[in-house]
């Protein structure tokens, strides 16, 4: 490519029509530009603004917001794939972009509420001031759903709150927030204090990032995804406006989650997968350029080594199919058993083939590999991660086994949240 | 199911419309008849008549054939869902049928030749035959392709034909003939002797079983697969007629091969496939049953029952999903680099995943599960056979290792045929 | 090997000085002659009284009876070895001739009574019986503590027995007693009836075969191991002398199982490394001798194949490191942590290593390598076996991660039995 | 551990003695100290300086030297337990001073010349030379092997030595020198430039640090081993007096290596067994204090976990019982095919089950054990680099492959270097 062919963010338009083919090129294109910066962000562990401004630009924060609220409307295929792309070039930026779109997708997958019914002003506004944030305001969105010594297990959570005139009042410490510090809004998951029940009533506070008693501490300095300002944030006696109840509601998380954790559980797998390409595609260049010691015969005819890569084709392709199947249920049958089993399977996918694929891409590319002049050793810290984020790999497991044997999994008792 | 309800030859009707509804249906029925037979034929090695009368009933013989000939016209998707119900039943039956279909089936793909090409009598002529042998005459056709000692190398055969008074004299020695004794027709490949070219002029012959200079021996006692009459064929100075050449073309066999390996490399994706369906469905109801020690609860709510289940669901998942992508992309994309990479990654992953699930399901299961009457320990050694028909796993792999360094594998010298 | 130089039962002889060397020798002996007939049995799914018939012969009832009772006083590490050897001949002989050691070997373990202690006597007697009966009487002992249901989970077993004059009423159904019908003894665990507590008492008791109200069921018809006689067994109020009672002594069972499991465990571990071992025999010669499809290199040149062969490598020899080093440890240390979970590391290992590379194999060997004219197949089947005998495999991996953790394992309650 | 018993390098005492127990307490106590700087030079990337200043005090420069030259004389068993524990502290340092101990162990292993040798003078005043360097002069060796494209195939070598007047001239390029800028002396390998074979002519030349000509880049900043200042050294006329030459010979390099390979391939196994040590005691201590979340019960006592580790258990065990079982075989029976098979079996095991053992952990941990306050993300990355050392993982198992099938690997032409 010649030096000025090279995308800028001066290049990055938003598109007036948003159609699908102008959405995985405009991907590319941010994908070609973040890979220029991964090196740096993930040298100093900070987070990638100005890949954030340049989604910013691109228009890309309504991606998952309904066409007549002037977003992209994606489905969770398309959606996927977006991701998928994005991770190729940074995959720090793609798992937090991921957070923004949990809470503005799956909003976006419920109907406006009818008219008739009571609520139906209070949830619409709801709806529409969401969307309306994310496409105008460019507001960002972070999901602060775990908390120390829990995770993301929903239904041992510790923050609380209490109703209070005009709203909420909010306490409580969440722990691997990513974009904490840079998200405008934080959607915090929280007990309603006067529950009795131990499930049922987990809501959803969306909590301004300038919220007085709100804090993060900046601590995340890790092995991989470290441009993604994962850390924990601190809520004390914030007050939180009842317009800022998510969908109106009370305690709707834990039942949606269970019955429907394709965000949840199922967004990060474009992220991961599209490491997985992004390895692939490294690995393929180096070993057709790498030559056998001492002759001009690249190792990409070497027998043992073909056979491998076969090998390591079988594991991706495996993967991608897993993803894409299981996007493609939950465009066209979400929330049905098919699914969310399809959601864990992928999950488990990303998060294991993932680092199992970096470490044999590095055994096979060889020692000059590793430098950081390279990004694969960056693929192999990175792609550890998926793992570590719900649905965490023995969960899927233990849910997809409970599964074949028949139990009710839309009963959260049932599964691991 | 009450005794009343189960199913017998005496059921089994041929459809007049031929849907792809009604071919689930019926091949769901054969299974469950094919399975009450298994034991028998596995046990004592023998091939299983009374199944290919059934199928001859049904009128499955014709499934392969397009519907303007009588058939069923079945695309790639359907007839790997079709084979894998019926390997449910009886894995050996599925096999021997895909024999039969890969004649039918790759001619099936073939238009019909323009009226203005100076050979399409010939070769209309040779279609037509094939479809009315296979849909009024219920006969039944057998590939002969490997040889002692050069398995399905096509480019490396020693079979040779020579041109006579109006048809060839066929002399060699095949190995591995599915249905050897039982089918009607053989279909043997074969070199052209007058060719000098090692690659180009390798034919197919239609034998009638009954030719004379033609006869088997009947050595298969195998581990797996063992209703299937794979024996060695030998022809000494057999004739063939002119109109037996196939497609009335000489030297096209490996061309055919290397650029639309679908079905010599890719039929079998679909009956170990449902090898592993049946095994799982074993392993399902068998947890479900089988009480922890001493105890009244079921192993399928043991903890670690549960995430070996999760783990053996992901497996099968995966070469189900590669199976069906497979399958789709060659009624979508027949003979694309696409197509043909899916084709060896679902090959591969069947017959690996196949028996290790079999070896798994063992593990979990326990001793009394290796009996003989229960069918567990057959589906163990019949899934192990997969990666002995081509394509073999190794080749699989260096195929899609070549094709991901951007080898020409439409080039046979590239592959491994 | 000229026709004269084969060995035939004609030329066993039981040696005077009974060496390890000569113990080896001996072994290796009986394997080959053992290996001429393995076919048989295994197809028949009979018993191989000729095998047991040579090792009477040859004197290897006593072998693990003390030297200073005429027996060769193998320890655990020569003992292995042996069980390997001959299982490279003939795994169910190696397995069913486990089960008459299981016996002795245990009871060779425990010094003499000193004759101050009360009970001397009578343990003395019961140790000087069974090595009289092993040694001059060369009979055979079975193991019969599975039941139906409970496997070999001593803590949950149904059957029991009660005092009466001059000795016990045994009653109970064992399952899976190998050499049912063949060996002359059975050696029963079984509850005391009049024990309150869950796990103390159980007891062992040597019933002889022709007890009246004792009889087995021949329905052996598997898998693997056929040539084993593993059948069910029934007692119905049957006498058994107090003399027979194990050592003299009630209710040392599992106590002893759960802090020397080696015999129970361990002693399998010898005979699934021999099928590895001669699995990996049978894979060399086999792919020096085949040659690559239409040339006369054999596959043994074949990189991938070369590859493949020193992954194989390195599984067997991890298998073998592993079941030595537990046999090392027996000696050295009998019953200490280190012993007991190297016994159950290479107990995993065998049993899931061994099916793998069996399967592995054969995929290396290709399709000619599963007929009933080659070993390779039983080898497959006879492999998978292993994990189904105790201690399973996934008990061993939970008993090892509890002892990584701390747990005392030598409190059976903390184990699998 | 209160602070004052914290060990520091003030503790540090060279024993007199120097036997086998106060090395491996001293190794224990300095492993102590190097873990509380490990996280520093990973960090940086810098080389461990002050634990070579601890090693020097500890004497520890002399390990192999022979003990009448005033070294430990350890045996290789000895050495790789050394370098284990060693690594348990920081795996880099560990790694660096394998490095040093190349040189000077290979050289112990070789007996001093016989005086009627007419070469004796100059091979003993060589070997009496770089033992004092080592034990008095404290100073360290670097091994410079590989060279830029090349890898450590020493057959394809480029640099190249001419001689001159009292010694030799040096040019070439080596790279991956770990310790450049720090050893005293570099360990060249090159080749006579007079020499017209390929593969006799290899010849090692001890270059001092400071020598004319020669310099090193400063470029090591790498997934992993990042305080080993793995760095090329560049050698452009750099003159080499004849004393210099190793053992007063020439062309010796590949024959021996060949035929004994423990040093330049087995030396590695001890440091990435050390990781693999480290990594289950992390394990095993996190996962007994990480709490089930909400509830005071450890992970320890999760059936899931416990299985789990039970896996992790049964992979260390076998890697550790490889790389014993190897040093014990270098020990007893150095340059047999049995030692020779052990040592690729062992550098195997442990550079792939490393990487793997680490991820498992990582996901068994959960996301809090990737931050780089837990030391558990270094040893992942520390881990993944044990392939890319030779011999390679791939050399390894094409080395074991064409082993069992027979072939010379004394033959240098038959194995990878």
């Amino acid at each position: 490519m010649s030096q000025e062919n090279i995308n800028s963010s001066a290049d990055i338009v938003e598109p007036k029509e948003k159609t699908r083919e102008q959405l995985m090129e405009l991907c590319h294109t941010l994908a070609d530009i973040f890979k220029t910066r991964a090196a740096k962000y993930d040298n100093e562990g900070s987070f990638p603004v100005e890949n954030f401004e340049d989604l910013r630009t691109a228009g890309l924060l309504g991606m998952m917001v309904p066409r007549e609220f002037g977003g992209w409307g994606c489905n969770f295929l398309t959606y996927s794939k977006a991701l998928e792309i994005l991770a190729t070039g940074d995959a720090s930026t793609s798992l937090a972009f991921n957070m923004h779109n949990i809470t503005v997708g799956s909003l976006a997958e419920i109907p406006a509420a009818p008219t008739d019914d009571r609520r139906s002003g209070a949830i619409n506004d709801f709806r529409e001031w969401i969307f309306k944030e994310a496409v105008e305001g460019k507001k960002l969105f972070a999901s602060a759903a775990s908390e120390p010594g829990i995770g993301a297990h929903f239904s041992k959570l510790k923050s609380s709150y209490k109703r209070t005139e005009g709203g909420f009042i909010l306490n409580g410490t969440k722990s691997f927030v990513s974009m904490a510090g840079y998200a405008d809004y934080y959607v915090v998951a929280a007990k309603a204090a006067h529950s009795k029940s131990e499930q049922a009533a987990v809501s959803f506070l969306i909590v301004d990032r300038e919220t007085p008693g709100s804090h993060m501490d900046n601590v995340w300095n890790v092995l991989g995804m470290r441009a993604t300002s994962t850390n924990p944030v601190h809520f004390k006696d914030c007050f939180v406006p009842k317009e800022r109840l998510y969908m109106a509601s009370e305690g709707m998380a834990l039942y949606k989650i269970a019955r429907e954790p394709h965000w949840l559980a199922g967004g990060y797998s474009g992220v991961y997968l599209g490491i997985m390409t992004a390895t692939y595609d490294f690995l393929v260049n180096f070993l057709k350029k790498k030559k056998l010691p001492g002759t001009d015969i690249p190792y990409s005819q070497e027998p043992v080594i073909q056979h491998q890569m076969g090998k390591f084709y079988t594991e991706l392709t495996s993967a991608r199919l897993a993803v894409y199947h299981a996007a493609n249920l939950v465009d066209s049958a979400r929330g049905s058993d098919e699914a969310n089993a399809a959601i864990h399977h992928a999950k488990y996918l990303v998060s294991e083939s993932g680092p199992k694929l970096a470490a044999d891409a590095i055994r096979m590319c060889g020692a000059s590999s590793i430098s950081k002049f390279f990004p694969l050793e960056r693929f192999y810290r990175d792609s550890r991660c998926g793992a570590l984020q719900p649905a965490y790999s023995d969960d899927c497991l233990t849910y997809l086994g409970k599964a074949a044997f028949g139990a009710n999994l839309k009963n959260p008792i049932e599964t691991y949240w």
